[in-house]
Parts: structure tokens; C-alpha cells; sequence
């Protein structure tokens, strides 16, 4: 993986991007896993886990607003949020920006992760561990889903990419745990993968989706460090009327929100459901199999 | 640049995409360039000259066909289009598919590329150098557009980037040549960098742009191989209306231009116009140093 001072993304058999690895600042290699961070001169501190970029300071943000506020502003009235995954909590940061938010719950199947991202990510996640309305819940997404009594209006699944131990948060049964732990009309978004390289992901998810929910659709955002162009975010709810929010109501709401972002705008909101036509393609294949 | 059986993309100190080699199948190096034609497992026939990648055959249709149908379309009424540089002719397909254009004028500054493409591009341009409304200039951009008394509805310049013998076609001078060619609301779309790396490159044509054309501004398109998230595509015209026609317009020219495509829509189209704040902030930028 590391050759000299570079390190090189494996995901892909044919195509790598190579990062400049300027100081490795931590580093742990198990039989389980290959973890590594290290600073970029281009994305600043770069994670990396079995060859895979997980998350970078330079472009986070791109991200994580948009599986946070797209969700959250659409739906209008989320005051239950529940993260499964995002160990680095850089989406728990956003979600957070949201006063209107009373309640975010954040299930992480390893607390080392998140001591981890305390200790290397303050930079974009500082505060959110002190937020009296973050609990932090150390347990397997899966069987918390299938177990709680509690409700939620907006799910963010951030997971990795559906290999390995990650495989499970994109299963049917688990989605079908989060529709029943959905308020009515609540919304799930997840990590879809980049449909040019990962179409496959993409039409599974939606298969999956349209078994469960009235309404399965995607949206898009365009992360340099998930490399092959647009990455789609899954979309799932029983209420379709959601994702056709007009930008009036968009732009009200986040007047009133009243926070800066880098990349998310209403309009960035509204055009973001506009799909690529390959893209559509692939969501239409899944909802045909369903 | 090789490493083995890889090409590696220099266009960035501290990031570089490499790509796997199955085959060469064309190599030049003289003192003035480093031509690269190779085959890669995900990318298809892959162009590099000087280490940066120009074309590859698996995702050429999302630049060309953004670069074309976006302004034609919006346009309604274009019979007359120029392409300054797209020596690989994938520009010049994508806008002889609308069978209301009457003339495509290429002006391409070196005759070889033209017959390098005809040889290695065939997969994506076979036809244009035979349909009869095609009209191949080796010339100087600069020179022809300066000297010309032909006039264009749509220009479009599909250059390298604005270093080396690029450059011009980045210049407020060349842009000057084009505002005068264009018949009155006609539109020119240039390429113009991947904002989250090239930043500048945005600032300074929205900057040059706006000295000229009354209405200066981008869109954005999600292409694989221009690594680093969007790429902006320049705008620039003397009718403001023309960039924030209705999908319901577009819908209708669409239907009527009577082709298929794999990531334009009517819906993408409007949608490549919302910028991610930092981009639109960049634009921003370029305006006010107008």
C-alpha cells in the first residue's frame, strides 16, 4: 500500500489515486484491519482504512452536509435524528448546526472510533462531544435498530463501502429495522457509493429500498476524495412529497436555521435529485427488480 | 510518468491518479510533448499528454455532452456553432446530433491531433469528419477568431488547461474575439478547471468574462477523470435569460432534437447552474474584481 512517501487507494483493480504522504501521524496494522492517517499537501489529514479513503479535512465537508442537511431540510421538523456509523463525527457536527435538532443518537459499533476521530478530527467535529443533545451509543447498528424503542425522524447511515463488516447496513433486514424506527414520514439517507465505478450498489440499495418504502430515489454530490465523479446518497420514505421540497421552502428553512455551509445551498438541495441519466438509469434498473 | 505498467497523472503536486497499462498503443515524446494513448481495464483507450489525462473513451460522453446540448439547447435557435480546439472530435459528434444546426466550424491549431483522433477516437466521432456540415480549420484560434467575419450562435472552446500553449484561449484578449463573433444573445461555454484544485483558474475567467459579456457564470458537471470533484464550465453571454431557461423548454427542444444521451437531461441541465457555495463563491469573486 505505502510506496515511499505515497499511499495509494486500492478500491479499484486498474485505477488508484496515489496521495503524497507528507507525516503518517498514526498508524495500526492488525489482522483485521490496515489503518492508517497521514497529511496530504492537497486534503490535509487523510484516513485511510484497508486502502479505502475514509475521510479527509480538506473536502469532509462536502459530505457530510449534504447527508445532514439535505435530509433535515427537507423534512422540516426532525427533532430525532439517529446516526448509524460516522465514527469521525463530522456528520454528528452538522446535524448538530441545527438548533431545531433536541435529540441526535449516534450508534458506533466500535468506541475506539470514536476516540480515535476525537483525538485526530477536532478540527471538524470539535464540540460535538460535549453537546448535551449528542448521545453516543456504543452497539452494532443492526441489533440497536432491531431492539429500540425509540423513534426518529431523519436516519443517516454512514457507512463504508458494503465489503466486510460494513456489508450488513445495506441488507434488507436492516433497512426494514429503520422503517420501523422511522417516525411517520421520516426520511432514511445512506452512503450509495460512485455510481461510474459502483453502479451495482446503487441498484441493490434501490431494489431493497422499493421492497420497504413508497418512495426509493437517490441524490448525488461530487466528493473529490470518492474518486469516479458523482457519488450517489440513497434516499428512502414513505412520505414522496419530501424530496420535491420547492426552494422557496428550502431556502426559508435554512434562512432560519441560520448557519454557513460550503457547499450545501437550497438550490445545490433542489438540484441534487436531478440525476445523471446513467444514474437514473441505475435507480430505475432497481426499482423494476423490486 | 510510467512506473511499470502504470501512468500516473502529475497534474497536482501531492495527488495524482494513476492508471493501470494493458497495452500501449501509441507513444510520442518529442521536446515539445509527452503523448501517452493507452488502454486501461476501467477507462477504456485513455489520452495523457504531459502527464495530465485529455480524454478517455468510458467517460468522454459526460464532458462532450455538457458541453454541447447545454448551450444549444438553451440557445433554441443555433445554426451556427464553432468549437475551438477538441482535436478528439467528441465535441463536435455530440453537437452534430441536433439536426438544427446547419454548419460546425472546428478550428483546430494542429491537423495531426484531428487525424490521430480520426484513427484512435473512432468509437465516439465516427461520422462527424464525413457529415457535410462539418467544417475542420487548422488555424490559430486567436488569429481566426480575431480576422473572421463569420458569425456563431454557440462557441465553444474545448482547450487543455491555461498553461503552456493553452493559455491563450484563457486570455481576456481571445475572449474579446469571441464576444465579437457571436451573433447578438449567442452564447460561448469554455472549460474551465476543477474548482476544488484550480480555484483561480474559475476566478479569473468569471473576472474576464464579466468585463466583456453582460451575464459571466458557470455550471458543473461530475467527470471521473478530471479528478477532484466538479469541473466548471464557463458561461458567457450577452442574454441573461438564456443560462435560467425552464426544464419545461428545455423538456420540449429536447424531445423535438430527438437523440439519446447518458448524463444530460433537461433536469441535469437546470441543475449543473446551482453552484456548491465554494464554487459559487469563487464566481462571486471573479464578478467583483470585475
Amino acid at each position: 500500500m505505502s510506496d515511499g512517501l505515497h499511499f495509494n487507494e486500492t478500491l479499484y483493480p486498474g485505477v488508484q489515486v496515489s496521495y503524497t504522504c507528507d507525516e503518517i501521524l498514526y498508524q495500526e496494522k492488525t489482522e483485521h484491519q490496515d489503518l492508517v492517517l497521514f497529511s496530504n499537501p492537497v486534503f490535509g489529514k487523510v484516513l485511510m482504512l484497508d486502502g479505502v479513503t475514509q475521510v479527509t479535512t480538506a473536502d469532509e465537508f462536502i459530505y457530510h452536509e449534504m447527508m445532514s442537511h439535505v435530509p433535515i431540510l427537507a423534512h422540516g421538523a426532525a427533532r430525532d435524528v439517529l446516526i448509524v456509523g460516522g465514527g469521525d463525527c463530522g456528520l454528528a457536527e452538522e446535524v448538530l448546526k441545527h438548533a431545531s435538532v433536541d435529540k441526535l443518537v449516534q450508534v458506533e459499533i466500535d468506541g475506539s472510533v470514536v476516540d480515535f476521530s476525537r483525538e485526530h478530527f477536532g478540527d471538524f467535529n470539535q464540540g460535538v462531544l460535549d453537546d448535551p443533545r449528542f448521545e453516543l451509543v456504543i452497539a452494532d447498528g443492526i441489533k440497536f435498530s432491531a431492539e429500540t424503542e425509540r423513534r426518529f425522524d431523519v436516519v443517516i447511515v454512514d457507512s463504508t463501502d458494503p465489503h466486510g463488516p460494513g456489508a450488513v447496513l445495506f441488507s434488507e433486514a436492516f433497512y426494514r429495522n429503520i422503517h420501523r424506527l422511522l417516525t411517520p414520514g421520516g426520511v432514511l439517507v445512506t452512503q450509495n457509493g460512485v455510481p461510474f465505478l459502483q453502479k451495482q450498489e446503487l441498484v441493490t440499495s434501490i431494489e431493497r429500498f422499493s421492497r420497504i418504502f413508497k418512495d426509493a430515489a437517490a441524490y448525488v454530490a461530487a466528493i473529490p476524495t470518492y474518486f469516479g465523479g458523482h457519488m450517489a446518497l440513497g434516499w428512502a420514505s414513505d412520505n414522496p412529497d419530501l424530496r420535491r421540497q420547492v426552494v422557496s421552502v428550502l431556502e426559508e428553512r435554512f434562512r432560519a436555521a441560520d448557519f454557513t455551509t460550503q457547499y450545501y445551498t437550497p438550490d445545490v438541495h433542489a438540484a441534487a435529485f436531478a440525476l445523471p441519466r446513467f444514474i437514473l438509469d441505475a435507480v430505475e434498473e432497481g426499482r423494476a427488480k423490486a
